[in-house]
């Protein structure tokens, strides 16, 4: 080979392999020229799967979403120029969201850049601060300490990405022509399988054990305190916050991405309808805490917020494995850096159990079933509106399935009615900056690594990524959509702007009115429209059986689903308000 | 009103009238909650339009379609988070095509930012390098300083993103809820209509008398001399190269972008073969130069390009009126910041007529009608590939029409077969960075302020943009989109890729087997497929009755396409190395 030749190849094929060693184990490739050496080496590589999406928008979001399930740093790689523009989106919700995104961008090189050449724009430092680190690498080299460097890159780029808060690297590089690597066979040289991988070791914040006794002590004087817990992904949380919680004898208010309201024993302590007492005022004020403790993302519901923003001076710590300032209400009294597995774990054992039947807890228990029955009362009602579709379709969920769902009102849906229950349900969204646009292949990506999902969204939000459905075409991927048309931005509808008629259908409604029958047949899916509640649960069982893509679109009215929800909280608030007669406070 | 609402209103009002007076006539609105005010406020102002589209993608590329083809900046509007991400790849097409954009991202307030609170991400300098000026705009004041402050900021916006190089402007505007302005009849009162707008006028660069005699004394002397004309918005321009041209007795080698190469008396110096004739390795040794004026953008040809990089040592001179540096080939001897209508005007007088019959602008003018002769009785031909398509298609369009072209291969066979002609057939393509992305809604944003639009784009830029569709029907835009569906990446056939069978399907061809029909039932447009010269014809036919959007699917084969276009350039190449045999220099 020429020497450009094996420049191209080595460099290339050991930043591959570095990658690999590090535990990478796919990657996310749009088609271009400028990255032939790095997509072909990619597919070469034994132990890195790759997926194929054209749209470089849908390629990041399906990256993230494989992240999210595989836990593991997906590597995305593009073509040079605007291309690499698309995959911003992704980026910044990864930031947010705290997902490991290794971002590779082929660029020209220096003497093609700032002067006009085509398909050339400014890459160095393209995601700004919405990357936790971006390079500029060298070109191909072959010499022996640049493949050393190219290598270290590689795991660097896995170990910054993988560090609590997770999140999106980017590294940039310049490539000339020729583009073709030598490739046949490259991996299986004594080259590669000399090579170590480089070990990545990181360890957990913790507290210094004379913290945590202060801790304990401080809280076993206040009985009145409770636990609120969001999207959170560190292992072993779930049964270490429990254990903490009965220690202290307090409710765990649990979002439904914290995973807390699904599997076994998550019944005992888990709070799973205050979005809907939560909205009584009087609640809101008798049911005064004196101690409250986040972990994990803000939860979802408004409710529950205004709740925490009533009760301002009390004690908030906030416990944050990343290190972050999760503090959006400005009402933090304490900023815990620490694991949060590990917290719980070393606190409750700090306590001991003593507190399970607290008069507090019991009443939290107690109001809690009150809403939930009257919320289900109501639900079991056969008609179609949004409510009662996601109460009946989380009713026939299978066990151990995945269910990912859009922002807006999907996820405030999904809240209301996803009880806590025995089914193991894996919960998806993309709560880092709550768009509606990615969600078609970050779901897509979450069902690459688990075979069993449901996605839950609305039309707005199923239009926004409609490409990223060719990716269940391209990589063979099975799922099912639900989409909920209601022609148009349903939250709207809940919002002051509703009540602005002169402009409110053009600016904010935005009635699209598709059909989406057409989209299933252009990308090659499964559809059933469904309009009442019998033909969804027909729709449901024959999207079982389904191999590939399954669209079920749900068709909804948005003025009636206003309606419907807010005679449902109108009937659980009165419900409590009654409950809470006599009981002003809370002991 | 409130105080609350009175700053808000007030602050915003001013805002959007301040760019109203200022010139902006046209914004793009995304439908969001945080973007309420302005959104309002955009409506309501009497002199300005809105546009709706859903995917802020899609919307911003729109925006640079009408500010293509109005030639003004346009507004663009959306919500905080992820949707203002998602303007990116038009940003940086907009800073690299030179195309003024106003874009307007709403915020959370800063009590919100950093603190993990839902839809806030870092909005500051969200574009990085890829906008001209870029600033936080202070919260809504009523006070009489700060609606001086803000309409200033609005015509500042106008004024930076206008100057050549025209380019994007981003301004990041914080808001607290509530977010509903007090908007009826705000534009009526006394407020507004007593305002003036701020003038806002730009010089454009020239060159003393001195410069201009020195250099008319430099190229009396040189014979062999050419003109490169790329792409170029500068008004008058064509006019005042021709009658230079026509004195230096220089023929202009005219990049279809250029616009040279449609109208009246276009024909007399303007060569448009080139890229066909400079494919032969003879021709660009024969046809040296000894020095060559460049204008605008670097063509499309890569003939082209290898002809200017075999005389890289003869001058070069590059005018800009932008004051840029567009020398992808290092080959600058002379870089011109001057307007290039005025540099060819007083060049042109300058010089005096006297060279127009020179022996070297004879054989270019002869050697065109050579290869053009010899294309055009190949493409006479009835069979349907890429390359006849193109010259059919071209033929048959109606004078005063436009023609947007997608990337890749469709601006290439534009290059090749557009001839020069008397119908007027304004040409628009996205060169600024060259992405197969956002072609579309570029097109649509060019409909919507002229009725007579032709796209021409291959299957994967159809794909990538297909959401762009929606604004058709959202705005009742005319528009007739040819798919030339050859199902895969066409380009990376003529590119090294295409001799590694192992991986070209997978990671370069990409075939999606779309089938548009389906797109158009989504999207409310007429459809036609076609498969042979004949149906083509009439689908053209039918498309110039049609009102809105209509789509004709022409179904190409990738392999037959490579080698029609290899034959063709063979068969040029012989004809021209005929005919230069005996005549190793020109003089």
């Amino acid at each position: 080979m020429s020497d450009r030749q094996k420049d191209l190849t080595l460099y290339n094929a050991h930043f591959i392999d570095g990658l690999a060693k590090a535990g990478v184990d796919s990657a996310v490739i749009s088609p271009g020229s400028r990255s032939t050496p790095m997509a072909i080496l990619l597919a070469e590589h034994p132990d890195i799967k790759v997926y194929i999406q054209i749209d470089e928008r849908s390629a990041a979001f399906f990256a993230l979403g494989l992240a999210k399930a595989s836990n593991k740093p997906v590597a995305l790689l593009c073509t040079s120029g605007t291309a690499a523009a698309n995959y911003y989106p992704a980026v910044v919700e990864a930031k947010n969201a705290r997902v490991p995104l290794i971002v590779l961008t082929s660029d020209r090189p220096h003497e093609l850049r700032d002067v006009g050449a085509p398909q050339a724009i400014d890459q160095n430092q393209l995601y700004g601060t919405h990357v936790k680190w971006s390079a500029e690498m060298a070109l191909p080299d072959s010499d022996e300490n640049m493949l050393r460097y190219v290598r270290s890159a590689a795991a660097k780029s896995v170990y910054l990405a993988s560090q609590a808060p997770a999140g999106p690297v980017h590294l940039n590089f310049p490539f000339r022509e020729p583009l073709i690597p030598l490739y046949d066979g490259i991996f299986d040289g004594e080259e590669f399988g000399e090579r170590n991988s480089l070990l990545l070791t990181e360890g957990k914040r913790t507290l210094p054990q004379e913290n945590i006794e202060k801790l304990a002590h401080f809280l076993r004087e206040k009985e009145k305190g409770i636990i609120v817990c969001g999207e959170l992904a560190a292992e072993g949380f779930k049964e270490a916050v429990l254990a903490l919680a009965e220690a202290l004898g307090y409710p765990i208010l649990a979002d439904p991405l914290s995973g807390l309201r699904s599997g076994q024993s998550s019944e005992s302590v888990v709070i799973d309808s205050y979005d809907a007492f939560l909205r009584s005022d009087q609640m809101k004020k008798t049911a005064a805490f004196d101690v409250v403790l986040r972990f994990g993302a803000m939860p979802v519901s408004k409710a529950l917020t205004q709740y925490l923003k009533t009760h301002l001076n009390k004690e908030h710590l906030v416990i944050d494995g990343g290190g972050g300032w999760r503090d959006p209400i400005i009402a933090s009294s304490h900023m815990i850096a620490c694991d949060e597995t590990d917290f719980c774990l070393k606190l409750g054992h700090a306590l001991k159990k003593d507190q399970l039947n607290s008069a507090w807890l019991t009443k939290w228990i107690k109001i809690n079933e009150l809403a939930k029955a009257k919320m289900k009362e109501v639900q079991q009602h056969e008609e179609l509106d949004e409510g009662k579709l996601f109460y009946q379709v989380l009713q026939k969920l299978p066990d151990e399935s995945s269910l990912f769902v859009g922002n807006s009102m999907p996820i405030r849906d999904l809240d209301s009615f996803f009880f806590a229950q025995q089914k193991n349900i894996h919960l998806y969204a993309n709560r880092g900056a709550n768009g509606i646009d990615g969600l078609v292949s970050s779901a897509l990506g979450v069902a690459a690594a688990d075979s069993s999902l449901y996605l839950i969204l609305g039309d707005l939000s199923f239009f926004h990524d409609l490409n990223g459905l060719l990716a269940a075409k391209l990589n063979g991927i099975k799922m099912t959509v639900i989409v909920i048309n209601n022609n148009g931005g349903g939250i709207f509808s809940y919002l002051p702007q509703s009540s602005e008629p002169k402009h409110f259908e053009k600016l904010f409604g935005t009635p699209a009115d598709l059909d989406f029958v057409h989209a299933s047949k252009l990308y090659g899916g499964d559809y059933l429209k469904v309009t009442d509640m019998e033909m969804l649960h027909e729709a449901m069982a024959k999207a079982q059986e389904a191999d590939g893509l399954f669209i079920i679109e749900a068709v909804t009215d948005r003025e009636k689903n206003v309606v419907a929800h807010r005679q449902l909280w109108e009937k659980v608030s009165q419900e409590i308000n009654e409950w809470l007669v006599g009981d002003d406070e809370w002991s």
